[in-house]
């Protein structure tokens, strides 16, 4: 990490400026695990703050198959065309230490990584969940401090990562393809219901008719999950990442959702709530962190948690005993 | 509370050899809220841990008009006329401070709060929804010391509650009604997903027929949602809580679910999950009330809540600052 070299001041300064160099530098700082470069990367961070929130940040998950970077390529190099400056971040926790997907989401998206008015930045490998949370967060906010007023949030379709992601962005977008038959069968229940827009891909050439019949499908099944009443339906729409078809329409769709979110002031109710929820959960982890750092607590740990897991110890004792370790104090 | 009377020791003594009266002194304990009784509480527990997970602990939901209290009464004096020792428990973390669910849920339940098999205790009021899990989790703690091996676990179908009834029971079980047409409409997507079992019921008389057409179209909605391959599927079974036709068969179906569950030890890790997850939140509200309990946190705490909700303070800022007035102890 090149950081100190030029001092915070000057890298926050060239971030807010524009400078991609700086602002890869920045994000590397955010994703350092060193205690050092953590207390710089807050020092960064604070001095940008005035532009967080600056940008509309979408995520995009998608099943295995759906086609989520060409969709994203299709869509992002729209939106430059369209005058937005689009950065491109990746989620994904279970990406091996060598860094799967750097070389594959540059391969991917070349035509859109050579756009000047794009940047893409890959998930950093060998990551937990927590910690991609917090680099993520950190990085759409110095996306925004370096001038991006798009920041498309892309996270693989397995696990946790579509809730957390859901969690840091004002849309979130799940794309889908034509199955054989049972369209909804096989998928995680869960990332259904954190759409706020659905999208069947792969709507081209021979695909075109069951992409159409898929959406169809998806459509009725949605209507199984309503919510409140006066609650934003999910829509869903059919598109061709390949052809560029639909895109279009998608995005407009984004749009009338931010648009009927902020007429509503649901917009800001969830950046308001998405701030909170964070803030509550770096307490939490700096609690943790903070009792973990307690010898004391750390050697009774192990014994704890094996007692509670077996039933000998209840949860309410266990809880109790390594609390006092620090109460003590 | 009486419990300081006849001492602590006594009571679990007395709450292990099946005293009801003792039982229900051990709950008002465990309910109460005063610092004094919550040590004392949790020293009783202590004192009757070794029976703790000795039943079968039932969650059961259900949409408004659902008939839960019919069915959980019908369901109730089947298992007791079968030999268990049933007891109920309710979870209603939106009763009014006057305690309105308490004359209800006698009245209705009244055939089954006769049986000397069964117990029936009420929901707390006034309670927010921490207090209810921890109450909930004591008191079938105490009802299992009591040798109850039967718990129904009954909550209203609002708000979080679920989440937090499923996070201590064995099975879950949705109660459904047949509705005009769209079966699913208007219901929170989330309480379907967190079911083992669904049971259309009132399928008697008129109904029968649009009870069992429900049933059906439940079962198809389902088949989109469908989890990991081999795991359960949840199936979707109709009763007549009011003749008490099908109502065998769900509990047939209960002990279906659970015999795999032993099978696959599945049960045991729920169980074990379910522990190391409460062990969790009770560090962590440990934590929190560590934390608040100190002035100079208290006296920032707003105005970083403030701050942060506004997007004038990172949550990382935020949480830095609060987190620095207890490090420095």
């Amino acid at each position: 990490v090149a950081a100190p070299e030029i001092g915070l001041a000057e890298l926050a300064k060239r971030i807010l400026a524009g400078d991609r160099v700086a602002l890869a530098r920045g994000i590397t700082l955010v994703e350092s695990r060193s205690a050092a470069h953590r207390e710089a990367a807050e020092e960064l961070l604070a001095l940008v703050n005035d532009r967080a929130g600056a940008a509309l940040r979408i995520g995009i998950t998608g099943v295995p198959g759906a086609g989520k970077s060409t969709f994203i390529e299709a869509l992002g190099l729209q939106l430059c065309e369209d005058g937005w400056q689009v950065a491109v971040l990746s989620v994904d926790p279970s990406s091996p230490v060598t860094g799967g997907s750097i070389l594959g989401d540059k391969t991917r998206m070349e035509r859109l990584s050579r756009h000047p008015a794009a940047f893409i930045r890959p998930s950093p490998s060998g990551c937990e969940l927590g910690g991609v949370a917090r680099r993520t967060r950190e990085t759409i906010a110095l996306c925004e401090a370096a001038g991006f007023d798009t920041v498309l949030v892309e996270t693989v379709g397995v696990g946790q990562s579509e809730v957390l992601v859901r969690d840091m962005v004002d849309c979130f977008l799940v794309l889908l393809i034509a199955g054989a038959g049972d369209e909804l069968q096989g998928m995680k229940k869960g990332i259904i219901e954190l759409a706020d827009l659905l999208v069947v891909n792969k709507a081209d050439g021979d695909n075109r008719a069951r992409a159409e019949a898929a959406r169809l499908e998806f459509t009725r099944a949605l209507q199984y999950l309503a919510g409140k009443e006066g609650a934003w339906q999910p829509p869903v729409l059919a598109c061709s990442a390949q052809t560029g078809e639909g895109v279009g329409a998608v995005w407009d769709t984004v749009e009338q959702f931010i648009a009927q979110a902020r007429g509503r002031g649901d917009f800001e109710v969830r950046r308001g709530t998405q701030q909170l929820t964070w803030l509550q959960t770096q307490i939490e982890e700096g609690l943790k962190e903070l009792m973990l750092a307690d010898p004391a607590v750390r050697a009774e740990q192990a014994e704890v948690v094996r007692r509670v897991a077996a039933g000998s110890l209840s949860p309410t004792a266990g809880a109790r005993r390594l609390l006092a370790k620090i109460a003590k104090k």
